[in-house]
């Protein structure tokens, strides 16, 4: 039968010839991530299981990324539960303080995921390995446990929305424009547990920033998974960190998808999530004046080095509007140290925006920049929830950090220009 | 009467041609600050009280810095409660997330204080602008409240001890490790109401950071305030920055003094303050192996360019131990600025430090690292109370950013060198 790439990793990594939608299956994993905040639930749930041992300790990931540099006494016990069970089974991939970075920014970065690999992670956004094509699917704490002593998860095999690509994106349009876009279009469980698959011959056009961003934000139309073809910006990514053998998978011809659906790169235009849904988007033809009192440039979905770049190119020699706090995140050290030599950080700083060290901070309410009744925020993060980044009568309109970057000199929704 | 130099400026401040210690008096105020913790109580006092106006929009200054940017809804709250207030009152220094720092960095740097003037703040370490040859100290919020409105604040009179300075500092040796030495041989409550007064021929081997950071913790040994004789090295520090006339006072040659106290600062080592008070000090031949699980350098004891130099200095090309988190906090986004530029911060990046942005954060065991249970921090802040940076069974220690790096570098508390 033919399979569709998702269906493909599954199947190799169940000792399967094949596997169709709906069939429950029993897979190997190649890592178990989880954070400080999901991490010491899944401890405790090993602990009362009775596990002695881990399945592999090269693949458990434990990434403090959530509430860390500790924001309370509760957040640095549970850190400090985290880095006492990761020096109990000498689980070599354990980030602290120091080390750190956002946990979906972190693995891809350090090699730690790869073409093919079947992943699982207790934080809903562990979709994002995908833009390697990688298998990859957040879990809730208890499957975390057991993966981390049995080294298997049991799925239930997805069938797929195809997602074919043409033509190559404008200037100060991204990824995250991107998958705004679909969300927009297909609504947050437009994919309710399916595969997003990405392929087509606008691929090539998309960096794997854009990538990492698009497969991050599948959950956000409620996909199983997202997932990329693997091609030579997969492999020029991936050479130099993914030092193992790893198999790439494509889909066949003939898969079944429940949907393909054709998406014109050069035809999307910067694209903004209203409140309180990420599904409420709207281009700058729908956009009147929303004055903004926050901008927010980070997290797992939008920190890295090209994000990074995009609102350093706006904000050069500029400076934010006099109300407006803009809060920018670099997602691991790495990158933090890079945008440092390129003179982003310097340009940040002068146009009135402080840099915070690596940490998820605002994106989920944790700390670094809550937002108080009425207040509004510009972010480049992957949710709008109702009182996502505080108070419940706050709001956040999600963006690209180009039109973040915009929205924070204008002091109002901007298009990046 | 002869008088102390606090005397003199109380007297000028009161309009009257003298004043004795125990003497109640009304005095003109030329700066009133608050943070974002105690601003909104000063700000709900003066609503109270029906108070419509403030004294001098220029006289004001409201620094977000203790839970900014926001750590949680409660600060989100605060801190907009306070730009609501400086907004309809017109305050010329509000400081906020961008153009921010910790007050007591802030305040010297952007020449808010100088010489010859009253400062009250409602925030225990306002005594730091001493170094300056200001009288500056610490108030409640209703006489913050009370000093926004009506531009006076009622003082008693202290008394002083004089601390006559002699010789120079050795390499490695710098103010923090004067004054936990007075602290440690005053005690806590050992000028309980007094001015510290700093003197003699020693002075002119201390610079503005050190002066600031003693003076900082002139509270730490009970005194209303601590205060510097005015120099060479005050005049090059405020020029450029004091951009309006001031008056410089010396006490009187036969002024009374509780108590002089002679301080060779060339005998001065580095010195340690073991929990759980500033007066538990150590010298490195008291110390004997204490492991560590965090270092702090930063606050507004301890986060100015010399102090970020000084660690840059020990961690250049080491590595910090496996088990230390180390967390450094510029305290203003210039001195940030500037470490970065002189590439302090690359320097901490490499070492495994993680650089935060402006914010007074662990010290006072508000956010960006709390300790868990059980743990210990070496930390450049102020004070090492119970619970003070976190759980109530962790520790603080404190020192200099020299003891503090290198006590990152060895992973227990080490001397610099």
């Amino acid at each position: 039968m033919a399979m569709t790439m998702t269906q493909k990793i599954l199947a190799a990594h169940a000792g399967l010839p094949e596997v169709k939608p709906g069939q429950l299956i029993k897979a190997k994993l190649d890592m178990v991530l989880g954070n400080d905040i999901t991490s010491p639930v899944a401890i405790n749930e090993f602990n009362k299981a009775g596990f002695e041992g881990v399945f592999d300790t090269d693949k458990i990931s434990l990434v403090m990324d959530h509430f860390a540099p500790n924001k309370d006494i509760k957040a640095a016990q549970q850190c400090k539960q985290c880095r006492t069970f990761a020096h109990r089974f000498d689980i070599k991939n354990y980030y602290d303080v120091g080390e750190m970075g956002i946990e979906h920014a972190l693995l891809p970065e350090k090699g730690l995921v790869g073409p093919g690999e079947l992943i699982i992670g207790a934080d809903s956004h562990t979709c994002t390995y995908g833009a390697l094509g990688a298998f990859s699917t957040g879990v809730g704490s208890t499957d975390m446990a057991a993966g981390m002593a049995t080294g298997e998860a049991w799925f239930k095999v997805p069938s797929a929305i195809k997602f074919n690509l043409t033509g190559s994106l404008q200037k100060w349009v991204s990824g995250k424009d991107v998958i705004l876009h679909i969300i927009g279009m297909i609504g947050v469980d437009g994919a309710l547990y399916k595969s997003m698959e990405f392929t087509g011959e606008g691929l090539q056009n998309l960096t794997m920033d854009d990538r990492l961003c698009m497969a991050n934000m599948a959950i956000e139309a409620g996909a199983k998974n997202g997932i990329f073809d693997v091609d030579e910006v997969t492999l020029e990514y991936v050479n130099g960190r993914v030092n193992r053998p790893f198999n790439t998978y494509k889909a066949d011809p003939d898969a079944e998808y429940d949907q393909i659906i054709d998406i014109d790169l050069s035809k999307i235009t910067p694209t903004v999530s209203f409140p309180h849904l990420p599904e409420n988007t709207r281009t700058f033809d729908e956009i009147g004046d929303v004055v903004i009192d926050q901008v927010v440039i980070g997290s797992c979905t939008n920190g890295r080095l090209s994000d990074m770049a995009a609102a350093a190119e706006i904000l050069k020699g500029k400076h934010i509007a006099e109300n407006v706090r803009c809060i920018v995140i670099p997602a691991t050290q790495q990158i933090y140290k890079e945008s440092m030599k390129l003179g982003y950080l310097e340009t940040f700083i002068d146009a009135g925006c402080i840099v915070s060290t690596p940490t998820c901070g605002p994106c989920l309410g944790g700390y670094m920049g809550i937002l108080a009744e009425g207040e509004r925020a510009v972010a480049t993060t992957n949710r709008n929830f109702v009182g996502r980044m505080g108070h419940v009568d706050s709001e956040v309109y999600l963006a690209s950090p180009a039109v973040a970057a915009a929205s924070a000199i204008a002091g109002k929704i901007a298009k990046p220009e």
